[in-house]
């Protein structure tokens, strides 16, 4: 949680430098071909988390109760705070003059590298649990093998995001169980939600060029990598919820590679009015 | 309807100069200070038909019958078609060098003077039809004073805009009469949106210093002077429709002065996002 003053992390640069890890320059001066595949992978990390914690900041005055209307803010200024260090370092790797507010917030549509996953509408709060545990719990995984990156920067940001998302997890999941495990009508709603969402989990776990020319650079896993653990995670939860796990997962694609649903146009129209309507603005 | 040919006006430019009517310029030549409130005003009859015709296009493709859709995308072309007549007008007017582009898409939401009633959010169709119904019996009284407005081109639009709304008054309390006095359900959901809508019709009938300023010039009639007809006309069509009128419609007021609700703001987003993000785009 952010307001939580950060005591605990040990110095992961220094842990990855000790692991003989890299700064992008470092690896950009080695590999000058990965710069397009790097830029392009830390847009998917942010983007994501950016897009997500949008949606989730929608509920802040909204949630059906005080203590989880905090925390969905809370765990959406987590994912902010993220999306800053991913895409603050893809701005530095583009080096083409944009800062991270560039990317944030003049960016159209099609050039918004989230998964479809996280721009969908956030329905009921038993959705937007779901849809927050379905991605926890990629999350959690993906931070894990990304503190091992060849890129000291992407390890470093892994490391202090995954102290969060492992908070973001316990509670998703937890959520998830008494809700699915709750009453008739909670039951019901969450099973809606999952047979809604569960198509898009696929894109998670499908690779493309992207994703191959940054594995083999040791920056980040292959998506496909992660999709046993993800599913060995994910049934569990939703076995002791007693929900049942919908049959085909890989269904809606594209996000990765700019191509959203219609709902993603209208969250950016509203997330970049500020920027839009004044240009460069600060305080 | 815009796609039907305009083979029934007379030439109200004659007509209304025939009647003494004169130019904006001829008028602001002989009282310099009514330029202020004359702008004020212009921009609050183009806001009211501006959002009004935003909320109704978002309806577009969406209606719950093709005819439904058709009529309501329609309705919505007219009232931006008279959004780019006041607009132009008060652009014209103002000779700030801004055209009526800039004045409806780079304008921020405190700047905008539309009724509330204009900006609140669709809800189902029943609700979409009973604020259109409120707002066409106050449109249609209104445009029916406006013909014999003092400044020539006010009462040029006026009466293309008259027939406009003619049809639409009509097929508004056609169908607030038939679902109102339809099946249990629908009754209950017109009512329903009666209850809700009508503490913010009050706003059409509240004047302020501009609309005092408007009213001596000629221009406008007096918001206060329309009330009777239109609680008459729109008592009659709600009797009809076997609903009941609430009590006290005048309770949210500001609009006009450019005190929005919420909702606004979150529609002039989605609205001028392609100017915001392409400035000075035209195709």
């Amino acid at each position: 949680m952010p307001s939580l003053p950060d005591m605990t992390t040990p110095n992961v640069a220094e842990l990855a430098r000790d692991q003989g890890g890299q700064g992008p320059r470092d690896v950009l001066a080695e590999t000058p071909e990965l710069k397009p595949a790097l830029f392009e992978w830390l847009c998917r990390m942010g983007d994501s988390t950016l897009v997500l914690g949008h949606r989730l900041s929608e509920w802040c005055g909204r949630g059906p109760a005080l203590e989880e209307d905090i925390a969905v803010a809370n765990v959406a200024l987590d994912l902010i705070g993220h999306t800053q260090m991913w895409l603050g370092l893809a701005a530095e790797v583009e080096e083409g003059g944009r800062s991270v507010d560039d990317l944030a917030y003049l960016r159209d549509v099609m050039r918004f590298r989230n998964i479809k996953l996280a721009e969908l509408p956030n329905g009921d709060i038993g959705r937007t649990l779901m849809r927050q545990f379905l991605f926890d719990a990629w999350h959690h995984l993906m931070l894990e093998r990304l503190v091992q990156s060849s890129v000291t920067e992407v390890a470093e940001i892994a490391a202090k995001a995954l102290k969060e998302v492992t908070y973001h997890l316990g509670r998703s999941s937890d959520l998830v169980i008494r809700l699915g495990d709750g009453t008739a009508e909670s039951h019901a709603r969450m099973q809606e939600a999952l047979d809604l969402l569960w198509p898009y989990t696929g894109e998670m776990f499908t690779g493309d060029a992207v994703d191959e020319t940054v594995a083999e650079a040791g920056v980040a896993p292959r998506p496909e990598d992660l999709r046993a653990a993800w599913t060995a995670l994910v049934t569990e939860v939703l076995f002791e919820a007693t929900l049942s796990v919908p049959e085909n997962g890989d269904v809606h694609r594209g996000g990765k590679q700019g191509r959203h649903t219609e709902h993603l146009g209208y969250l950016l129209a509203e997330m970049q009015f500020l920027q839009r309507a004044y240009p460069g603005a600060e305080w």
